[in-house]
């Protein structure tokens, strides 16, 4: 992408409302428009990353066999009734009356939806397990919605549910959620950590939310330190294999959101040196919370008994679009964002520091071409600023590298390459530039 | 996929309820399920199709050269009030309260959110042109949603937005849009004709619908018959060039929807053998609207003369959802479904017709796994039905192409390929029919 086609509004004043450097940087850095409290367009560039967070939580998601469908945003009230959460949930949800008295409201959660689906449909056990999941964009009509992104009122969430025949067969789908969701974090260059966490309206007893730990964090968290570092299983996992002591291996060792945390408890089995108390943003939440709906909604199967049983159910969420101001509250500096490698919006960005004189430009243009073509997306600014301007404006961005096109380099016959998160720099021949900056993405479709 | 592993709910009858093909076979076919009236889960075979036709209209933006961005669903009412539009959209518009008392809407179109987006960061000419989309739910509470998806309350639309400095740029970004369209829908294996059009509520002057032919259509159209089957443009067009050549060959005959029809201009232009009057449906509309929203809501930007200009604008809607129904519409026979290549869920489907036996059970596992390897994304039967219940089943899903694995072609060593539109068979060596899928479909990415 061009720079001077593209749409890139950048704001040389931080907005006074911000008060997390995640806020301050996406909308400084073009990402967002705010509409209204906690409702946001999502600009150009601030979309290309949520994309790539959803693309690879969808990944994780089929990787672990959940298929993806789609439920709407406005769902009917009589299906809440029905699980009898329609006045739990008060004035977070948002209720809507249609031309023709019906009563809506903007889904915050589609327990009740999905549950209706499989009533419709599923008769045996035969068909089970079901793990269903979608992506789509949610309503919670927050008294304070604040920092940005991290708790807007219109969310997009990755909800998974699950359906199975007994407690035994849920608690398998559970660990599948569970894996996948340690790898999808360490596949945005997250270190997530799953705690054991209240259930709130959702309901049921086994539950773990997973956390990224950041001094803005809005849940207060307690934990043994090794869990911080434990590597992901990996995506080589079978997720048909039994994956009880991988779950077991992090869950053995204290890890509690505020809401479940014993102090004596954490003092009992921690030891002094290992102790660590932190704040963590929450990014996934999964429940496992046998029928409660289904048995208010009547979602039966027939079991290998010949009698009718209730589907014991989970459900599994990650905050899409909550991610993106995570991942930037996790890694930034004084100058901006930078972004994993994984979710970085472009690859590389080049910057021309002379655009106009035919050198700097024949040299960005052929490895604007020649990295396009090799799949890493460069971002060309080709815009007629001033170097000091565009160095900011592309430490602002945090793409991963930036090549600078100089007419003093161009004479030696090198371009300056910079990594954004060290500050390193090397010189390379145009050549050089364009075999390294591929080969930092090798291992990951951009 | 393994069938076994997949939810794909079909049924056995016809809802009473569906009156044309698209909304009988959604139904049959196990693509969707209501909730209310014209608000649907979209189940998994039908949110795939969804994704595909999807993609092909985010591709084809992209390379007209339009960004991709994201608004939110839920809109300030002030943003409505401001361009006079607020009473205008009457009953169509759901309308919401927040908790906290603020009037706000689900968004049926975006001309508002995004003129505000623009007016906030858009100061100079030099700037422009600026041409946007996202792809996006939208929200209108149709009197008497019917036709299943085709027409929903809850539906999905790509919509762009250009901004340009005068009225001849603006025409240069409306053309752009009339010939990414024509490609759009051919891509789709769609004919779909551009007719001079009503703007409705929308506004402004220059308007084409493009739509598709179909007995079920909504829109009754008049047309000259060589539009029907003209080529698209190809997607070697430069969208940097004077496309307007391209435009003229496209509206220099005859082609009007009911509103714009006048008889007498028609028998006028177009020969008595060429005279096509037909039953349309509207897949996509495109609007230049000039200064209708600039005006009413301040949207200026520093001309080259050093003097404010509103910015002229256009607007540009895909029916995304409904496009799913359209092209069942465009293709189907008694037996159910026939998907384009482009657009289908799967590229082939793999029929065992015994499963258990243990030839059978290896001849389709290798074939699955070669296929999938081969990327054209197989759907294998494994499920333990008689042959009729497969046959019926896998032709009401429409798959392109089907391979038949039964004991006696393997004694013989050979599968059997059928071609769902002509219904052509033959019998190959599984590995003649994996290069023969395989080689089906070279020239596009499933």
């Amino acid at each position: 992408m061009r720079l001077s086609k593209y749409f890139l509004p950048l704001l040389k004043e931080t907005p006074a409302s911000a008060e997390i450097a995640s806020h301050r940087y996406m909308l400084r850095a073009g990402m967002i428009k705010q509409h209204s409290a906690g409702i946001y367009s999502w600009l150009p560039f601030g979309y290309k990353v949520m994309k790539k967070i959803e693309q690879i939580v969808r990944e994780e998601q089929n990787r672990a066999g959940c298929v993806e469908m789609l439920m709407p945003t406005i769902q009917p009230a009589e299906l809440w009734r029905e699980s009898d959460r329609y006045d739990d949930y008060g004035k977070e949800m948002l209720r809507i009356t249609d031309r023709a008295g019906r009563e809506l409201l903007y889904g915050p959660t589609n327990e009740e939806i999905l549950t209706d689906v499989f009533r419709t449909f599923v008769r045996s056990y035969k068909e089970l397990p079901q793990l269903l999941y979608h992506i789509q964009w949610k309503f919670r009509d927050e008294v304070r919605p604040r920092f940005g992104v991290m708790r807007g009122r219109e969310f997009l969430m990755k909800d998974a549910y699950s359906f199975d025949i007994n407690m035994d067969a849920a608690v398998v789908s559970y660990n599948k959620m569970f894996i996948a969701y340690l790898n999808t974090f360490a596949r945005m260059g997250l270190k997530a950590v799953p705690m054991r966490a209240d259930t709130g309206p959702i309901g049921g007893d086994l539950s773990h939310e997973f956390l990224i730990l950041a001094d803005t964090g809005e849940s207060e968290v307690f934990c043994h330190a090794d869990l911080v570092d434990m590597p992901a299983p990996g995506l080589d996992v079978d997720f048909d294999s039994d994956l009880q002591s991988l779950v077991d291996a992090r869950t053995a060792l204290y890890a509690r959101t505020d809401e479940m945390h014993e102090q004596d408890v954490f003092e009992a089995e921690v030891p002094r040196a290992k102790r660590l108390s932190a704040r963590g943003i929450e990014v996934g939440h999964i429940f496992c919370f046998g029928d409660k709906y289904s048995k208010a909604m009547g979602a039966k199967v027939m079991g290998p008994d010949g009698k009718e049983h209730f589907a014991q159910m989970g459900s599994y969420g990650v905050g899409v679009s909550r991610l993106v101001g995570g991942i930037i509250e996790a890694s930034h500096d004084d100058a901006g964002i930078i972004w994993p490698k994984s979710v970085t919006p472009f690859g590389v960005g080049i910057i021309n520091l002379r655009v106009g004189d035919d050198d700097c430009d024949r040299v960005c243009e052929d490895l604007y071409g020649k990295l396009k073509f090799a799949g890493v997306d460069p971002l060309y600014d080709d815009k007629p600023d001033r170097g000091g301007v565009k160095f900011s404006r592309m430490d602002l961005i945090g793409l991963p590298y930036q090549i600078v096109v100089g007419p003093r380099g161009i004479k030696d016959g090198v371009v300056e390459i910079k990594d954004r998160k060290s500050g390193e720099r090397q010189n390379q021949s145009p050549e050089a530039a364009i075999a390294f900056i591929t080969a930092q993405y090798a291992d990951m479709s951009l």
